[in-house]
């Protein structure tokens, strides 16, 4: 089946959807973007999200492109369309193009770019990569100092997924200064004696919209939280540990750079949070 | 006039020039550019981008799209269909799209993304911005660490251009550190009791086609190079400063965070390399 995507108004067929070369996408990598999870056919966190791509935006001089109500609705037509029960709603917003290429932003009256699509992922919330746990590896962070705008510079991230796959792994945490920053698209965490820990926000790591919401079913579950920095050595020593993103929710790691986390198998406490995350996504769910 | 541009083998208008949205240039920045300069419609110093081209490609095992003898005479039609004096062709390979979106690269059999096009602008050498000399002020560099390869992750470089005009300036260096790398799109220089001192290379700037030449050439001309780190106030203090880029050959700098350079025009020496490198290039262009 040919998806149904939507560009700039239209919704087109995913063959048809194209965007100019000189859209600031495409030459300067001048966009953001936000992934959506879907369960039941229905939106996850979906304020959150459109939350954080207005501070993006706010944080980059960006135009909205349409207004919170409008981007529901689309969010909804693709779902629809494309008859998604789990998966993904995908959204770039750019700052457009004015037909040509130069370093200055355009004018501000030059219309954003805004482009969705949908990724069909039936046994999202079911998802056998989660029973079975991720195996990490670590990698230098030599992104961007502005890792809190959720913009489409992607290739580093990119990268570490690829080295990720070439070690015979799942996945790479990027290491800053000693200390591990977060996924390639994900938070970190490790847990030890019953403490959750992960880095506090800053502009050095995104400010997931699943962290959010991890970290306040955790507290609610009267579990301890201590946001600070931490190395890949005292993760690597953790009872068990996982990341959270709005595509995996909480996902469990089982291995960080050949060490085992406790029995090798995705601890109690991820899998726990992952259910109670699940629960509640579920159930708040527009 | 509707310029002619170029997309994966068609010859197009430019208001039908397009790339998929499942573009990895796109979706995750995943693509790398050249821009050579043209004057009396010839192609400046083509070799060292098609050489630097490679480099970036092969460091971020992106397939090369076509032959340099194919990317020559692609160069070479887009000048001549476009009628361009004095101007610029922009090229960007990305690693293509495998119709939808994933961190992990596609297939490595998947068509690489090529996309040139022309910009006219006439009196891109006898330039008046040139005459007049630049105005920098500093910035800090928050860009990624492999400045190196020239990759379309332009969104930091693209802030300080309008930090700059915010400022009143024209451009800014970036500073690291304590060091300044380099400009927003182009190499960094003063000169200080007749000595041209540059950042040397690494993986921390780009390796300016235009810095290699002109070094070249102010070695011929027997003036002192030192390649070391420096810092703005070292700048400020100097007898004259330039930048040196493929779109503005050697760009004067007139003053560095409010600081004026000498007696606040071009220096000598700027304007001595620019000369030779203007004549150098025409006469060796193809």
């Amino acid at each position: 089946m040919t998806r149904t995507v939507y560009v700039n108004g239209d919704y087109l067929p995913e063959t048809e959807a194209t965007v100019s070369i000189f859209d600031r996408g495409f030459l300067m990598a001048d966009g953001v973007y936000e992934v959506t999870s879907v369960l039941g056919g229905k939106l996850i966190d979906f304020e959150g999200h459109v939350v954080r791509l207005k501070r993006s935006l706010d944080a980059l001089d960006m135009a909205e492109p349409c207004s919170r109500d409008d981007l529901l609705e689309i969010h909804r037509k693709l779902v629809e369309l494309n008859g998604i029960d789990e998966g993904l709603v995908y959204l770039q917003v750019t700052r457009g193009s004015d037909g040509d290429r130069d370093f200055a932003f355009p004018a501000a009256d030059t219309p954003p770019t805004l482009v969705l699509f949908t990724q069909n992922k039936p046994g999202l919330a079911d998802s056998p990569a989660a029973k079975k746990g991720a195996k990490i590896i670590s990698i230098e962070d030599i992104r961007w100092g502005r890792r809190d705008i959720k913009t489409v510079q992607l290739l580093y991230p990119s990268m570490g997924k690829m080295m990720a796959k070439k070690a015979g792994c799942d996945d790479a945490w990027m290491v800053e200064d000693g200390h591990v920053t977060e996924g390639t698209s994900n938070n970190a965490y490790f847990v030890k004696d019953g403490v959750i820990v992960t880095r506090p926000l800053s502009t050095e790591i995104l400010h997931g919209i699943t962290r959010k919401a991890v970290l306040r079913l955790a507290s609610e579950a009267q579990l301890k939280i201590d946001e600070r920095l931490f190395t890949i050595e005292e993760a690597q020593a953790a009872d068990e540990a996982f990341t959270t993103s709005a595509s995996a929710f909480v996902m469990p790691v089982v291995e960080i750079d050949g060490v085992s986390l406790g029995d090798g198998t995705p601890g109690p406490i991820a899998r726990r949070l992952r259910e109670i995350y699940l629960e509640e996504s579920v159930r708040t769910a527009i």
